[in-house]
């Protein structure tokens, strides 16, 4: 027999009863029922419940084992009692009675308990990673990762991808990230640097002739952590081709993840349809270029229903140049409590607020009315009957000011429901007057319609009825919406307004939450000007192919958009790519625009920029972040669930103790010393 | 119609005949036939011929066109004259008329062409890779080492192995080599370290349950550089199991190995049978712990022969304690101009020489002997025509010397036979003597065959004939084989003896080509003695668990052996793994006895000692050297021919310019200054 398995802990069914095998694993559970003990012996693979009593030679020995100890097991192949059957269990119809035990390694009392469900503090679970590892959850995250792994490396080659490795010291990448720099010992006062992407590698690999390629890329960026971003590496699926457009990217790499997020997907729907939408777009329509779709809120300009309208904030606004209002629509969003609680949102997020207007049935408002009326006058009896006591002052002060406010908000009622009213009556006046039948028809049923609704909230009542109209028939709202609005530079609010978004989508349960759901953004600009000494520099990457050529970037550079493309994915950026420029004169005056001359190029992209004078290939590819595809899976929310030794967010490893002093011969031999800290 | 392609260069056949097609590629040839161009355009996956003459409207553009300038054209698929047609060719029926052509790369004046074979200076190779890397064999060798990388991920999933990341900015770690360092931006002073293998995560990986894990590996050392290793990274193909004994880990690699050699080695012998040889044996027997099993020559131990011998520099060596004479026997190798050429190889490799035996047919000796008279005869004859000259004073020396020579070899080749022929005489009158007729009849062939050979060299003259039989016999050798000998401690011997097996196996074509031979060496001594200090240290890697476990520890040190093993092939070590030392109590004695106090296991080890106090599993694993195996594939002994991008032998990347200098302000952030170098 095998020195420690004949079998795993995952293997045994009713078809080995009677047979003796033996197991190694883990002890998971101790149970002791009255001079039987009941040890669920865990695995990789599973979980084989042991039992052992007085009889066995083992007992004694049994006796000791605790939660953790790493056992080898030999023993009789039992059927379960019936009624003591585990369906959930693969090994859930047998036990097994153990004859022999061989301790393979004890363990010392637990810093974390791997069985049960007890939260650890992180630094806990980073510390004695060893354990937390074989928790479960973290169990089924580091093989969904590893499968997820395999799988994309699978389709790659089966699109005649080949997969080629680029050095991992090497030289300074130009991602505009922070390099890790690595001292030379050959060549003292010198360093190298790991690679942010394969960026230039996998460019020249192009040149080199070779077509097609990707690699699961190590990628190493100095940056100050996040929760969804390690603070030292994080991996791509990193892939080029030559002699294509961005259309081919796109069909490239979109069956690569619906079937990764298929297959390991749990049953979600993965949206097949992936829309293209420009970056300028997005930012409208999202507010970021990295827009959740399952919501299906589409944001729009509106700026027209406020110019020169009663809401005087608005209406001065659009006088500045380079202003519009926009309009988060919010179906099923109509109803103060919600429209209050969404103004809140954004001033938390540093806007003075948010306008809104609410659109409910007629009658709700005059019962809001009647409520109104009503609630008012039990504050006023309370009032009274407080009257003459003393030491209430704060509570009657709270009191008078809870009675105007609710006078307020009925005399706002009436007086919008008023102007609504007359707003029907003029359109009734002009039914009289349409010679055309249908479109009598037409307007009365639409008199009809606006009688059962009004809409509310202090913006309605600012801006009038005809214009309110026209803002529910723009953004298609009805009874039980919202409407949302926003003024001033798009850039000053977008970020807002695209949270704000996500928020009322949350809260109101649109965003659907069992999908994935993609859009390719593209058309990305090439440039952007610094709002304060209006330099113009690269807005992303500087080696993608602006659209138009040499000719577009002899006009305004603001004006150019890169063959440039990310792919949103439920609000996280899950791939980024460009056609590049392969061009060594096009390359130049692009660089030139951003105030760089050749000698900068050359010295800074010198490997690249020589490469491309001797027979440069047109290519463009992408990069899909691994670990943010398996959080997305996983369904977690923190990087570090998803790798199997993380760093900490201070960028520490707890259990290897990195970083760490090196001795003073390593940094002689480096020729280094080190600064002082003060 | 696709902007670049609608076919790849090596797609079109006859049976698109008449089709309008696109192609893109570089030009790898352009060939002027009187007024028609003929280009071999290529690209990444084949060749196609295009051609063009004054008719076509793109023939003006075509002329201006150059060696890897990259193009793409549309024109007209037309059938080969049945005599131009190229078999060797996938596209050798057709060729394409041009009717436009777009040049998508021109190329500057190639500083190496890629047609052709001509050689270039590493230097240029390196510093113009890309274009190095567009030549047949590189692109064979590239796409080479990514198939042979899948393959061996397939080979570990099918058989259940998964792969997982570990770190690769991390802590220090003990594999003996050089660390790479990385500073820390947010520590300044503190350093991370490459990892020189991912030993330790994975055997934390065993700990944290996962039971098979493996991954094609980055390595990183800091090693002063070597033709078949990078002086910066290499990859391993990394892996580890739990709950296994040695042989299980030989059961999972070995076909993964065999099959990878088996798909990628065209048709070279793959053995099946690979042999386990103790490390003492393999010393012994082959002068190296990594031998190549191709060469069948065993060395053996034959001290015995020489002890008391008249060959006194043997006989005297054997008085001191610890010394060896061995024996290299060399089949087909009797003949004195391949034994002096032998001779002069050890002397060169730092040995005073190699004695040795060669037998041949007596009646060659006659012949011998004859010849040899002759040949002073004829230099007499010149001598004495020489006499009286003036200024010959050199020559006259040398042939009086090479007669001198000429006299002696004569003479110890009579000797030599007196002395076999009395030894003749001895058996002869001994067969007589013998009651069984049996043995009689046999001494009797035996003596029948000693008259058709006769062993030469100064050494069968040194110890009479009896000894020299009593070696052949023991080596197996017969006419027209010879035998070296070395001898003194074997340490320091043993080394040379290997390289004059290797030598004289491919010397005598003993060694055959085509053909992949294994052979496990196992049973490594853990520790090992210094001569001058006698200080006790570990031989080999600190983690292997000793055979006999804590037991042997109590004995002499230098007598335990480890379950630790490597994989030679063709004399090249391509794996090295152990079966791990997971019991914290054998891994405090095991480095005790190296000289390690608790409080140091627990600094430069931690992570692993503290874990293996929580139920570490018995574990164990290997890594296979990915480039060295690919360098056996491809049949290159320069592992930059296996490699995209590798680094020079200065460990600088000439195309990438790295390592570079860093700035004051990376410098600042790190907390580093440079120390001046003298």
């Amino acid at each position: 027999m095998h020195a420690y398995r004949s079998h795993t802990c995952a293997a045994l069914t009713a078809a080995n009863v009677g047979e003796t095998v033996r197991l190694s694993g883990w002890v998971h559970r101790v149970r002791d029922h009255g001079g039987v003990l009941f040890i669920d012996l865990r695995d990789h693979f599973g979980v084989t419940q042991v039992l052992c009593d007085g009889d066995s030679a083992a007992f004694a020995e049994l006796e000791k084992v605790r939660s953790e100890w790493c056992i080898r097991i030999d023993g009789n192949v039992k059927a379960r009692d019936p009624e003591l059957v585990n369906p959930k269990l693969p090994t859930g119809e047998i036990e097994v009675y153990v004859r022999e035990l061989e301790v393979l390694g004890a363990a010392d009392e637990l810093p974390l308990m791997v069985f049960g469900d007890q939260e650890y503090p992180e630094e806990t679970r980073l510390r004695y990673r060893y354990l937390d590892l074989r928790r479960e959850a973290m169990q089924q995250n580091m093989t969904l990762r590893s499968d997820v792994v395999a799988s994309m490396r699978k389709r790659m080659w089966d699109q005649g991808f080949r997969e080629y490795q680029t050095p991992i010291i090497t030289a300074s990448s130009p991602e505009g990230a922070r390099d890790f720099l690595v001292p030379s010992r050959l060549h003292p006062g010198k360093f190298y640097a790991l690679p942010q992407a394969p960026q230039l590698f996998k460019q020249l690999i192009m040149v080199s002739g070779f077509d097609k390629y990707f690699q699961i890329a190590p990628c190493f960026r100095d940056e100050d952590p996040r929760a969804d971003r390690s603070p030292t590496d994080f991996y791509q699926l990193d892939l080029e081709m030559s002699f294509v457009e961005q259309q081919d990217v796109f069909d490239t790499i979109q069956p690569v993840l619906t079937g990764v997020f298929e297959e390991f997907g749990g049953g979600r729907k993965v949206d097949q349809e992936w829309p293209q939408i420009s970056y300028k777009d997005a930012a409208l329509w999202y507010g970021t270029d990295k827009p959740d779709l399952r919501n299906p809120i589409k944001m729009q300009v509106v700026s027209d229903h406020f110019r020169g309208s009663g809401f005087a904030i608005f209406a001065k606004l659009l006088e500045q140049e380079g202003t519009e209002i926009r309009a988060i629509p919010a179906p099923t969003g109509g109803s103060r409590k919600f429209c209050d609680r969404m103004n809140a949102f954004a001033q938390k997020e540093g806007l003075p607020g948010m306008g809104y207007i609410f659109w409910r049935e007629r009658k709700e408002h005059e019962e809001e009315v009647e409520r109104l009326l009503s609630e008012s006058k039990q504050i006023n009896d309370a009032l009274e009957a407080l009257s003459g006591l003393q030491g209430l002052e704060n509570e009657l002060a709270s009191l008078n000011s809870r009675i105007q406010r609710v006078f307020e908000q009925a005399k706002e009622l009436i007086s919008t429901s008023d102007a609504h009213l007359g707003f029907i009556k003029d359109l009734q006046d002009r039914v009289a007057d349409i010679p055309d039948v249908e479109e009598a028809i037409w307007l009365t049923d639409y008199i009809l319609e606006l009688l059962q609704i009004e809409a509310a909230g202090p913006l309605a009542k600012n801006i009038g009825p005809e214009r309110t109209e026209a803002i529910r028939q723009q953004l298609g709202l009805g009874v039980g919406d919202a409407a949302f609005f926003l003024g001033g530079k798009p850039k000053a609010f977008e970020k807002v307004a695209g949270k704000a978004r996500d928020a009322i989508g949350d809260e109101l349960n649109l965003t659907e939450k069992d999908r994935f759901a993609f859009a390719w953004i593209v058309d990305f600009p090439i440039y952007e000007q610094d709002e304060e000494t209006g330099a113009i520099d690269f807005e992303h990457n500087p080696f993608s192919m602006p659209q138009g050529g040499l000719e577009a970037l002899n006009g305004n550079p603001l004006d150019v958009r890169g063959y440039q493309y990310d792919l949103a994915c439920n609000g996280y950026e899950l791939v980024s790519g460009a056609i590049r420029n392969h061009k060594p004169e096009i390359m130049l005056k692009a660089f030139e625009l951003a105030g760089y001359g050749e000698d900068e190029v050359k010295s800074r992209f010198g490997a690249l920029f020589s490469a491309f004078h001797y027979g440069a290939p047109p290519h463009g590819g992408c990069a899909a972040g691994i670990d943010r595809i398996v959080m997305l899976l996983a369904d977690e929310a923190n990087i570090r669930e998803v790798m199997m030794f993380p760093m900490n967010q201070r960028a520490e490893d707890l259990m290897m103790d990195a970083p760490s002093d090196p001795t003073s011969d390593q940094l002689m031999e480096l020729g280094l010393r080190i600064i002082p800290q003060d």
